[in-house]
């Protein structure tokens, strides 16, 4: 059997494996020793190819379709610095538990570590960050080589859909000649398969009466819900939390706040209701229960750290400890849907609780001060932006949200409605790096999506955007224009005059105009509100890319934004002291 | 004593090692757990600071200021995937042997793998790519702390530029608050230090005779030099070549081809004179001496191969093996500039060399006939834009080539001259990623300085382009656009139509004027030898970005390269041939 024959039996069985562990979307970045795979890849029926020219936009490319999709995504580059381009987003997908499968194409042993040309160490390139790493084989066809391949490519989907999601990375070593043949077409359809049957961790029901008895007495409880990606989590939360009386202080990433189900329930001004002073004396509970990963909110962060004697359950599905505030006192290792459907099913309901209407109140109180602090505003503003978009937005849309002020201004701005509208971020490391590939990659199927991002994190990953102009993907991009990095304005350097602007103000003095032509985009910037409705409303027939600019000012918002959270505190604590008396 | 001011005599302890070590420059990206240092690093009299949004165009930038300037860098950027994005320049840095000292903000321990936002694993984050990693323990201001953080800076200094000078990794844990006390300043000059004294490899007297012995007698020999920055190799080396009586085939990366002192000994022509099918029989040495990393040239790379029953030296003051093609006989681990030193003063002068005269021969015959082939072209093509810039780029100038086809082009095209131009390129990795960003970091110290780069690799690092505006450097960038991969129409994937263009080509249809408009940079579109001419003679008077782009046809540049490569061999045949009647 020739080389040739040999290299195109074995990459067919590995992707044949692939493909039947569930892999359908594959993005490459062009290379000539990544050359058997990306065209073993390209030849297979079932694999969609993308091809992306920036290793770390494609990276977060795949990113993006993974967390759309719920697919496991694979990734191919060839050997070299390539390959470090794609560290970014493998940590990404490490902390925030998205299945890929990174290929990088090596050099054979002979040419490693000898002063060959585009060979560098990428033996566990990836460190600790990726949850499995296998050094494959060179190609070879025996019926035993054959089925390591085929085996291993199966193993790799499991590891990384398994527990504890994430990137799995896959070194392959490859000799000349890289050619395989694609004709006849490689692939056999009908060839056997290895299941994967994942298990769900469960508490077994003597454990679980004993949490019911012990937390049906207990009239203060919090639910407390951060970025969860659970199957019917949302149902069986809300009906858990109506069961115990308690409210549910819903981040924007639970998905909680913009489904009717849970109307009733979410509370979601707590990030202004906690900035209070006196708030945590006044408001008191007596036991909190955790889901999902750490909320958005600051204030909600320094409530539960002064709240640490009381019973503080962390239910999480995966195998970390979640718990940055060193307040838990249960951690509970189970699925968090069957959790809560299980507990639901052990608990009698609560006729009524003045504890949640307490909360529901301070809800509304929050917003109504919240809407009349907005309506009197003028000027753009970015926390006024996020909440005329909210009420803007097309029912079933998707938000994608930059990091640094644009997640806190969605927690903020963002309130409860049923429009299924679903909010995505990449809060694995909160980078504001490879923000808008991830978001053209899950516009691949999420569809109306808009991305809301400030211009430092746009900026950072500008060359993201040829993939909307060379797979005509559809999004439109809410670039709020501080020319710089707004949210340093928020913390104590900003009383450093004498450097602030340099480090941390980096203004840049960008037209993204020009960007935006580049890369054949619809570009409009908003002047007033009018014209910021205006572009919302058409964006949404338009096709391709779509970047509506909205300049704001970073000392305006700053002062705004305190100045509201200052009448939201008065007006929560007076409610509290008539509540007390 | 504060936090703060522990904090603060901690980070000054730092920094004075630092300076005392030899940095200068340090290159920042904005970020909040850095803030300690970046605040001291900016009040510091004697260092320049640069701030760059993008971390992985920052790091690349750092590289060429380390390459241009000699002097290692310093690199500082905030917690989390921002760390990550350094990893390509690290890895360029790690294998070309450039001194870096990279500085990663970190939480602190408490708030580390506990879901705490921002918080990802640092430890060995770039793995076997430094050749140094340290944890560095929390700000404390005991002596004995300030005397392990001085120290510590020191040391690193050290090991970046040490016997295979590379980056270093400091990882540095904070916790809040993170201001520095900057009034008064926190620097004290007249502090003592520790001295670095570099020693040197050189081999014994004995061993160095017996090896003049040897050669003296031999007359067939070549001297074949990659990139090296020995200083004053280039005289040593030619020097050693002439008594010898062996040609030099020199890299251009080896900065031998434009200076006046080694013109009688350098060969330049060899890749495509060593492209013959026959010449390896019919130019045969009986001993190779090789300095420096691999030569690009392919040609050369699969002459050495076939030459296996040589003697082949090669000479590495590094600690590598530095021998891809497995022929080495004779691994001498030495200064390179000692040992051509030490060697010529044990050799006497060869009258004569029909061999080097032979070689130098067959040089001119291929580079006539390379001018006549360019002669007669009027449409843009690669190769002979890189022919006309050597000869209009003026005295003292450097040209920064870009990886993929420009370097392969300045292999072919940039030959002997005595105008003392620098050849820099990326070739540790060989990467097209980070080249925009390690020309401007070279630009600060090299002037002037003309980065000739194809589309996908200036595509690749656009980002990089803000330093220029924002620092307001002077360069001069030769965009050679013919849209997309074109060194893959050379490969034999150019065989498989099918997904060539798809996967290979990659066009990206993108119009770079935009981008330049928008880093507010000069752009002028060449189409034709004429205009070409006049923009490369206008820019010497230019200051800022300039970009003269050069729209080219990759299936024209590869027909014109093949019908040159194969009138030289003809050429080079005929006079092998009549030579050995």
């Amino acid at each position: 059997m020739s080389h040739q024959e040999a290299l195109t039996k074995y990459l067919a069985a590995f992707i044949t494996g692939l493909v039947q562990a569930g892999i359908k979307d594959v993005v490459i970045s062009p290379g000539s020793r990544s050359t058997p795979l990306a065209l073993m890849f390209s030849e297979h029926r079932d694999i969609k190819v993308y091809m992306n020219v920036d290793e770390r936009s494609a990276a977060f490319f795949a990113l993006g379709l993974a967390k759309a999709s719920g697919n496991p995504v694979g990734l191919l580059c060839t050997s070299g610095t390539a390959a470090a381009n794609y560290y970014p987003a493998v940590v990404e997908a490490s902390l925030s538990g998205v299945p890929l499968i990174v290929m990088t194409a090596d050099r054979p042993h002979e040419l490693r570590d000898i002063g060959a040309p585009q060979a560098i160490d990428q033996l566990h390139l990836y460190g600790r960050h990726v949850k499995w790493f296998a050094e494959m084989a060179l190609p070879e066809a025996g019926v035993e080589q054959l089925r390591y391949v085929k085996t291993t490519a199966i193993r790799a989907v499991k590891e990384a859909i398994g527990r504890d999601k994430g990137p799995v990375h896959l070194n392959f070593p490859f000799r000349e000649p890289l050619l395989p043949i694609l004709d006849p077409y490689p692939f056999h359809e009908e060839e056997k398969s290895i299941n994967i049957e994942g298990g769900i961790h469960f508490l077994p029901y003597d454990k679980l009466k004993k949490i019911a008895d012990q937390w049906q007495g207990i009239e203060r409880g919090l639910i407390i819900c951060g970025l969860i990606e659970e199957p019917d989590f949302t149902e069986a939360v809300t009906t858990l939390a109506k069961k115990l009386g308690y409210p549910i202080l819903a981040d924007p990433l639970s998905q909680l706040r913009s489904t009717s189900i849970s109307e009733t329930t979410v509370v979601d001004s707590y990030d202004a209701i906690l900035k209070g002073k006196n708030v945590v004396n006044l408001l008191n509970p007596e036991i909190i229960i955790r889901f999902g990963g750490a909320p958005v909110s600051k204030s909600l962060s320094i409530y539960m750290k002064n709240l640490n004697d009381i019973e503080h359950i962390v239910v999480d599905s995966g195998s970390k400890w979640r718990d940055p505030n060193y307040v838990g006192t249960t951690m509970v290792q189970c699925n968090e849907t069957v959790f809560c459907n299980d507990l639901a099913t052990l608990i009698q309901e609560q006729k009524s609780s003045k504890w949640l209407s307490k909360w529901l109140e301070l809800d509304e109180i929050a917003k109504k001060t919240i809407a009349n602090h907005l309506q009197i505003i003028d000027e753009l503003e970015e926390g006024k932006v996020v909440y005329e978009l909210a009420n803007l937005l097309p029912v079933d849309s998707t938000i994608f949200v930059g990091n640094s002020m644009p997640i806190r201004d969605v927690d903020t701005f963002f309130h409860k409605n049923n429009k299924n509208i679903t909010v995505m971020a990449n809060r694995g490391a909160n980078g504001i790096d490879g923000v808008v590939s991830t978001a053209l990659g899950a516009a691949v199927y999420k569809r109306p999506l808009f991305l809301v991002i400030g211009d430092l994190s746009f900026f950072h990953d500008l060359n993201g955007l040829l993939m909307a102009k060379l797979h005509k993907l559809n999004i439109t991009i809410i670039l709020l224009n501080n020319d710089g990095g707004g949210i340093f304005s928020y913390l104590p350097q900003y009383s450093e005059p004498k450097h602030f602007e340099v480090l941390f103000g980096t203004p840049t003095g960008l037209n993204y105009e020009h960007a935006v032509q580049m890369y054949h985009g619809q570009y409009t910037k908003i002047f007033d509100w009018e014209s910021l409705k205006m572009a919302i409303l058409d964006s949404v027939s338009y096709e391709g890319l779509n970047v509506i600019e909205i300049p704001t000012d970073r000392e305006r918002n700053l002062f705004s934004h305190r100045e509201m959270w200052e009448k939201v505190s008065q007006e929560i604590n007076l409610f509290l002291q008539d509540a007390e008396k």
